[in-house]
């Protein structure tokens, strides 16, 4: 079986099957007696799995649950064991011949609805809540192991549809030899989650990959894309031997951390990472980094009910700052919407959630939101070298409106006599393409600049990377894509900002030495990536760099620049 | 009421109101067996109805129907006769208390099922039919009634949540005297047929519309965006009034026709028409119109159950060539994907469906029905100067594999000898950043350009423009757009080809001055449009039109732009 090797390394072990979770009925009706008593024995199972999970959760010493999430948790458990509940659903089985996921998914469905259309805004806000718990219950109907709890066996192979964003958060990766998953692309999050861990994965693998049962024993290269099924030994013993050597060569590559990044001819390039919370900086440091050039936010966001207080996001903010051994954190604002939801947001469903309500289009509209995020992490400060990114910036207006809402955030903390550091630098993210076509306009608005490749890349070519039929033409070696980012970076120099890459293309050493031709000296990518980048920067010069961009940017098409730059730079 | 003004002109007339029919299924169970009887006549009327109608366009004068056509009515009067759909329906209303609509929504969806699931690939193909009978059939249920035979009252405004593409076909617009729509946005389809036809029309009202009956008295500006219902007396004066002022202004535009498109100080500048059939260029040589800068060609393959064949494809060319009076035709090959769907072809559901497999992908993918329409194009280009335009170009391989595959279609028809143009020009569309911002490289693989601005700008800037959340950044005078337009209009002028623009902004008054001011020189739009653009036209010189294009190009914003051009141009 082959798909796309998004996180490099072999992994040889067991399957694990994670099952789709997806709130579909399936209409199929139940035939006699024994039936329905067993889909009601069915439903009681799962609603007692599911209050002891949350138990669990409650009592997890790794998670730190705060006050109002254990009101929360405790809130669910009234929910699920609510009688009300539990005589729709058996009135569905028992009178309609409904089987027990449809009368589930239905009796929540109506529960949902009754308490969107009440007046009352809280009651409305529960909604969430209980379709929160249906979802819960759900899982445990149809054995879609919450992977919250989930404590893998050692060398467990993850095969799954895809990997949803909140999953990536709770998810016990410790014993995850790799993943394989149907969708998904280089850029998809269990690629980015992968990559951030240094555990080898597989995506894109199609349908072909539903062959997989549990125990399975499965090899995975994440250099090549292949996938194997309980192969015979002798390749088993093949693909042991490379995973040696392979382990032995990144071991190599980490001992680079102490060296220093720079060229043969002593240009500085300065490796970054992205991260997602303070966990990840252990990593960063392990592998050289040398401050974190993204930080998300969205995981502060996610898997909860409500959005964070100003003080939860302080201590996460905080926690970050003073683990970041006073090196240059830049914290991105929300980036929500597109394929990142938040269920109690209630975005809108929308025809095009790339070209959608996103972002920056969702703090300036709701400055509540926005003023919130933005004093926790004026706060947060004065504790290490916290920068401001601004995501999704299009045109000029909505760089000053945002610079107002921060003035605005700083006079209240000013007022309240809370210390902050006034000085802190603002940046935006250049991801689309009227951003990077006007760089000498924003340029003079802003201090820094971060390319990012992934969205600059979607949007130049009109290509959803996600959308298989079509993410052949996803391709940042295209010319109009190089161009753009080639014009950010003289820019950026030209009106003295600085200007780092924090998309995809920032790790890939395909890039590195174009990149540096191009005069880029900042570069940010997931932490694992970063010594073999390194690798490249350490035994190649600038005036291969500059020739290299001097070759490639004359050239007409993707096709001819990649096959070029596969012959010249690795 | 305020919406958006999107076709000006006042209609003041007696509402329609189209309703709304999608296929979803409600849930409602039927109580008691009076119910049920009723419920099984309203099924046996929606089916005479459905019967009747298509024997009306069987008949209708006005629609030139193929033998093949007929042949697909006949077996839609077939299957709609079947006794199995009826016994289908029946027993979902009478044993399972499933409403009418209900009932016939899950009965058909099972027969799609059944179809799609066969292995003979004609039975597959039959699906669609189904599905199509399905709707006509409901559509004569919950009285949304088809639009395709209606003969409206005179003076009628059409009221709707949105008019579908494929109903903006067959929609008998004699007595149309206006529309207004719940959602859309300036360049939504209602928006396009309307200006094609010069109908006032207001969209984006919102879901106050909903407030309209059949035969309240409307009165709508399609220039302000003004909608009353039921005014007071007064006011329907004023309102007829201002209609009989703007329709004096109008025909005194249109007494430009015969005046010659140049500046004052003698630059000719061409002004074309978009138009979808052969029926509307006489609205062109009307309008003033010296040629078409854009024939589409989806309407070909729209309100059909198979792809349209060689011979019918080359009959549509070949007639718009014929009644072309010597004029130049730009052909765009098909533009299906995106917001344009055909049933029959089964194109995937997409996430993002603008970033994704539509128009030349398709062509590239599907290379069948590509030379099938290229061959057409060919063999009727020897009937009047056709020229062959290919849509959502993103980079330069693309147009390689085109010409190839034109060549192909070439080298077919000469083994046949079949004549055609053996010159014929070929051009692309500018519609995606990418392109624009290789101009320079493009414009040594062509004849000509033509810039696309609605989906140019919608990815230049992110932003979906029918998403009513974000529409507000969808601005043409953003100047991440405008230097982007720029830009391909110097390249073309450097590379010695033609460039035209058949977007929306080249209809727009307050952009005229500024693109003669860029060099351009042909301007393609809704007939409707003409003179009005002439009239600025021959009102102005090249040198305010480059003191426009000078200051507009150092401004940083959209806000600032558009409130200069309001200022200087009109």
């Amino acid at each position: 079986m082959k798909g796309i090797g998004v996180s490099p390394g072999i992994a040889i072990g067991r399957a694990y099957v994670i099952k789709n979770s997806k709130a579909e009925t399936t209409g199929v009706l139940l035939k006699d007696e024994a039936n329905i008593s067993a889909n009601i024995n069915q439903f009681d199972d799962a609603v007692s799995l599911a209050i002891n999970e949350i138990g669990l959760i409650k009592q997890n010493p790794d998670l730190t649950l705060h006050e109002e999430d254990i009101a929360i948790l405790d809130t669910q458990i009234e929910f699920i064991s609510d009688p009300q509940l539990r005589n729709d659903v058996i009135e569905k089985i028992d009178t309609e011949k409904k089987n027990v996921s449809d009368a589930l998914i239905e009796a929540i469905a109506n529960m949902v609805k009754l308490f969107r259309e009440m007046n009352d805004e809280y009651m409305q806000a529960r909604s969430a809540d209980i379709q929160d718990i249906g979802n819960r219950i759900l899982k445990h109907l149809i054995r879609s192991n919450s992977v919250f709890t989930q404590a893998f066996e050692p060398g467990t192979i993850i095969i799954a549809e895809d990997i949803a964003p909140s999953d990536t958060i709770t998810m016990n990766t410790r014993n995850v030899a790799g993943f394989a998953t149907q969708m998904g692309s280089k850029t998809s999050h269990t690629a980015i989650i992968a990559k951030a861990k240094g555990i080898p994965a597989v995506v894109g693998c199609g349908d072909d990959l539903r062959a997989i049962k549990d125990n399975d024993i499965v090899v995975l290269d994440g250099t090549t894309g292949l996938v194997f099924i309980n192969p015979k030994h002798q390749l088993i013993d093949e693909y042991t031997c490379k995973r040696d050597i392979y382990i032995s060569q990144s071991d190599k590559l980490k001992q680079l951390k102490e060296v220093k990044s720079a060229t043969t001819d002593g240009a500085e390039i300065k490796l970054l990472a992205n991260i997602s919370s303070a966990d990840d900086l252990e990593a960063v440091f392990d592998n050289g980094g040398e401050g974190v050039g993204l930080l998300r936010t969205e995981l502060l966001f996610m898997d909860r009910n409500s959005f964070p207080t100003e003080d939860e996001q302080f201590e996460f903010y905080k926690k970050v700052a003073l683990q970041s051994k006073c090196k240059s954190i830049i914290v991105r604002t929300i980036d929500i919407g597109g394929d990142k939801q938040l269920p109690y947001f209630g975005l809108p469903a929308e025809q095009n959630p790339f070209l959608g309500y996103r972002a920056i289009r969702i703090c300036l509209d709701r400055t509540d939101l926005f003023i919130t995020q933005l004093k926790a992490i004026l706060r947060a400060s004065i504790f290490g070298d916290l920068k401001i990114m601004l995501p999704m910036i299009s045109n000029v207006q909505e760089v000053r409106q945002a610079k107002t809402i921060i003035a605005q955030a700083k006079q209240e903390l000013l007022q309240a006599n809370t210390p902050f550091n006034a000085a802190i630098e603002v940046g935006i993210m250049i991801e689309i393409p009227s951003a990077a076509i006007t760089a000498d306009i924003l340029a003079k608005e802003v201090d820094f600049f971060s390319i990012g490749t992934n969205d600059l890349c979607q949007y130049t070519l009109a290509v959803d990377r996600m959308n298989e039929k079509i993410s052949y033409l996803y391709d940042p070696f295209t010319p109009g894509v190089l161009r753009l980012i080639n014009y950010v970076i003289q820019q950026a120099h030209q009106h003295q900002i600085h200007v780092a890459m924090c998309g995809e293309m920032a790790s890939d050493p395909l890039a590195t030495l174009l990149l540096i031709g191009m005069g880029l000296t900042e570069f940010s990518m997931s932490a694992t990536a970063i010594p073999a980048i390194k690798n490249i920067i350490i035994n190649n010069d600038t005036i291969k760099a500059r020739d290299i961009y001097n070759k490639v940017m004359a050239m007409d098409s993707s096709d001819s620049i990649t096959q070029f730059l596969q012959e010249n730079t690795i």
